[in-house]
């Protein structure tokens, strides 16, 4: 029987188990990711945040006293980055006193992450590069809804569809998207409608997983092909997702996310043997 | 900030969070069960189980020396019993050193509830009466199939339906049964194939939740059902739920379950102030 100390936690509930694992020594198999992340059998999440020091994750070659991000989805399979996952990931390493604010340097396997906590205990990140695509796809939901959409680059591919009535689609089954030829290793799919100046509504159809309570560059895109769709110069955007709201800031083409991150337990799991 | 010591368990995958409340000082408001079995926002579970001394619940006037399972749906309600419950709850007792086994009487708002651990570490609970319901109800799943279904009383309501291909069948949305006056409050849906000599494999659809990985009623409700269907005499039963297995014995209209009990977890939550 292993035993390992967990937290959990979520940002916009987005939600993660969390292992600290300093010395990069527990070595969780595929197995045990998708147990941790089992929501009956397990703990529960979208997907695990194990924290280890930089200097013993053989890929990293930046700075060796960084806390690094090993991100993992609920199937077992690694990930580059999260955008609500890092916030959690900061929130623990202040919480667990591994790490000093404001200012944060999170390695992950898509570089170095910069965050800041802010006075009302929200969590700033560094998003990195943002790029509205040209043209539209035509993506149509389960209930025969259909919208012209604006791919967007944010690292992972995503087509943000503008609409009314966002709130009553049927997103239980995947959407298509023509031509299918745009996205062959498929797409992230975001429904929005306007709902004030600079503040958006969406839900989101993640890529893999279905319907989620959020998606950190889901706000990203969304956010910069509102900007797009507007015409309007650089700024702050507020998007609401189902799990909660964030804000998402543009300049000059890179974006920062701002968000709330909670951790709600803490504890000891007992895993199976492998 | 309330900060309570928690376990997290299943059995068969019917999975539960854990409060020990020995002097019934906690009082859970139905929006900290809410949370608390929330699997984004909070924990995680389909619901609740209050270890409470029994001595300190007025509406138990039994021996004031059991534990008392106060049991609680996800959505906040009271239950009056939970078969996959029960083993969960009699094995954190054990685990936690609250009583000895292998014999555990446990109080429930469904009058005590006989429990003992068998050297394999199952766990085994007396579900008492069963009745097979006479004639049948026609069932309909989303998908078109149609069945005729037995009424089965498990102290709650069921409907047990035979068929094959059950693995195929769409239960994301709800079947519907005519009469429907048959089942006014609602039912229980059960769709079987019998697997074998005394083995069958189910699942279930339960009224206000949707599919789930087992249901301890359920499976007892199947089991009354098929030694009726088959004409057999009183025996075992073995049942195949998506989460797991379990057996039933019937005799003279009663019925015990065994089945597996798991804690994976244990630790301390911290609740959103009220």
């Amino acid at each position: 029987m292993r035993r390992w100390r967990f937290s959990k936690g979520h940002g916009t509930q987005n939600d993660f188990v969390v292992l600290l694992d300093r010395e990069n020594v527990l070595a969780p198999s595929d197995d045990d990711v998708r147990w941790l992340c089992d929501r009956r059998a397990g703990i529960g999440g979208d997907g695990l945040l194990r924290v280890v020091l930089a200097r013993h994750v053989p890929e990293w070659d930046g700075d060796p006293g960084l806390w690094f991000m090993d991100y993992r989805n609920a199937d077992g399979s690694i990930a580059q980055m999260c955008g609500n996952g890092v916030r959690v990931f900061v929130r623990y390493l202040l919480d667990e006193g591994l790490a000093t604010g404001p200012d944060v340097d999170v390695a992950t396997r898509a570089g170095l992450k910069p965050a800041s906590v802010l006075p009302d205990g929200r969590i700033r990140v560094g998003m990195g590069a943002v790029t509205v695509g040209t043209g539209t796809v035509r993506v149509t939901t389960a209930d025969g809804s259909a919208y012209d959409a604006t791919p967007v680059d944010v690292g992972n591919p995503h087509a943000v569809a503008f609409g009314t009535g966002v709130g009553a689609l049927d997103l239980t089954r995947a959407p298509v998207w023509e031509p299918a030829e745009a996205f062959p290793e498929g797409v992230n799919l975001e429904f929005v409608e306007q709902v004030g100046e600079r503040h958006v509504a969406m839900r989101v159809f993640e890529r893999g997983v279905g319907e989620t309570r959020s998606c950190g560059t889901g706000t990203v895109a969304v956010a910069a092909a509102s900007q797009a769709r507007a015409g309007n110069g650089d700024g702050t955007w507020t998007v609401d997702v189902p799990g909660g709201r964030v804000e998402v800031e543009l300049a000059d083409g890179n974006a920062h996310l701002t968000g709330p991150a909670v951790l709600v337990a803490h504890g000891e799991v007992s895993l199976p043997n492998a």
